[in-house]
């Protein structure tokens, strides 16, 4: 079984009409499992929806104590890019024994249709999770890294080796 | 370096308006390497342009002495769903020695838009193709199946485990 | 009131992804309207999905029979493009008196996304009905022909004044 | 001939993935005309790219000059829907003899793919155009509306007669 944490960021984001802002409603995971007709033993649970800047210590807490909490090996999170890197980092540090943790999201809201990268990198984070051994990565760009030996270049929105 | 093989299949099958039936046309992976911002090492070259039905074996020999013929340790190619476990049976058995071959498609044409599997299928085999032991595989529904386990449900349109 | 006579043609096709064909389901009228958040007082019913070469003048006598069934005076009627001159001619000589009757179609079916033109062709078929005068026309390409003035052309797929 | 000024608004508006903002790129038009296979003579000029809010009356002075500056008595202007019907009074105060004016715009923006209004909009305004006697005029919901007879509900974002 894969368990699917959800947590923000672009990847979930909406357009509200009315504002003309960015804002969370639920998830789209279940539609785009559905869509990419995957039949992977897979569960989905939303543990907060925030922008990644938004995201404590203590959310990762929160995060890493369900990572502890779940009994499969292998574990997806979605999160906003901004911060993946230190979430990789907080997680590593975490005391998570003999796990797979794959971090993704999307530098284009997955509703935002044609142009939004969020469904590829979710096919990729789960052949990721289900391949790569135990550890915490990013994957990103149809690429995986790991949570020491990555960083997210702010000019250019790609993921870069460091 | 990974090598992606088009042959054709639904994954790229286009909408000729004028005669309402489905053809090909180029290929859309350019595009949605492109649109995932994909920063893999990555050439891509079109074989055929066939649906999966009129693929021959002097087809398939022709898929694998191009697999023999790259360097690269690392082949994804591209397939229509209905004879791909056949294609990967056929690869298996073509002495090409230590290379991971992944073999993925869709069920929906990429050029349909929001309803297709296209996308998520290439994220799922670019991941697979990196990190799976040297051999042939069949990589859909977020899964991948050695070629000697796995056949397409007629009726479903789902890949089993056999 | 405005009545929409739904008939089926490439507008409402659907692609099967078990026999790769195109065929109708449910006509996506409802949902278009929706999505143009038209707030217009639309009555939809479906007469028929049926491929536009395949309508019969007994069909046709089937519109028509609905057309002046209806107390209101404005109609649009979704059709498939071949045959839609046909149907308009057809309705033109079948005693409907005082009513504007404006066929639309779709050459790329709306469930094929970002490609298909079926969405501009109802937002100006719905206006047409509003603003010609009683009469049948053909609204395709932004434009609308009298009944007697349009004809399709088979190897650009765009509607000419004749 | 008929003449399109595009002056920004939701319609036109992109998604920057470094920032996370909404800004404006170039207009959609050209595109949009061309999936909606439109064969009308169209000429698409940009006069400016600014959400309405920040629309000033120096702004619709220039979008007044340029409607008396054509020759073309059919005239459609883009704008952001939240002062719509300002600029729409504005220009009927502005001394433009003899010309139909339709304004519409999006209350989700095109790029955003699947979920936007703004294609259907433009169909109905192109057709409005086309067909309603000098004025100026709002074209939203598949409606159309005289500038004297409509304002935005701000809490739902629908238009409505007043």
């Amino acid at each position: 079984m894969i368990q699917i944490f959800v947590t923000g960021g672009t990847f979930d984001k909406e357009y509200n009409f009315v504002t003309g802002q960015l804002y969370f409603h639920d998830s789209n995971l279940p539609e785009m499992l559905d869509r990419g007709r995957c039949t992977l033993d897979v569960n989905v649970r939303t543990l907060m929806m925030v922008d990644s800047l938004d995201l404590t210590d203590m959310d990762r807490e929160n995060i890493a104590h369900n990572c502890r909490g779940v009994e499969t090996k292998q574990i997806l999170i979605t999160h906003g890019t901004d911060t993946m890197q230190r979430t990789a980092e907080f997680l590593a540090g975490a005391d998570i024994k003999g796990k797979t943790i794959v971090i993704t999201g999307a530098m284009i809201p997955y509703a935002f249709g044609s142009s939004s990268d969020g469904f590829f990198n979710l096919g990729s984070a789960l052949a990721f999770v289900q391949t790569l051994p135990p550890g915490v990565y990013v994957a990103m760009n149809g690429r995986y890294f790991p949570w020491d030996g990555v960083q997210k270049n702010l000019s250019t929105g790609y993921f870069e080796s460091v």
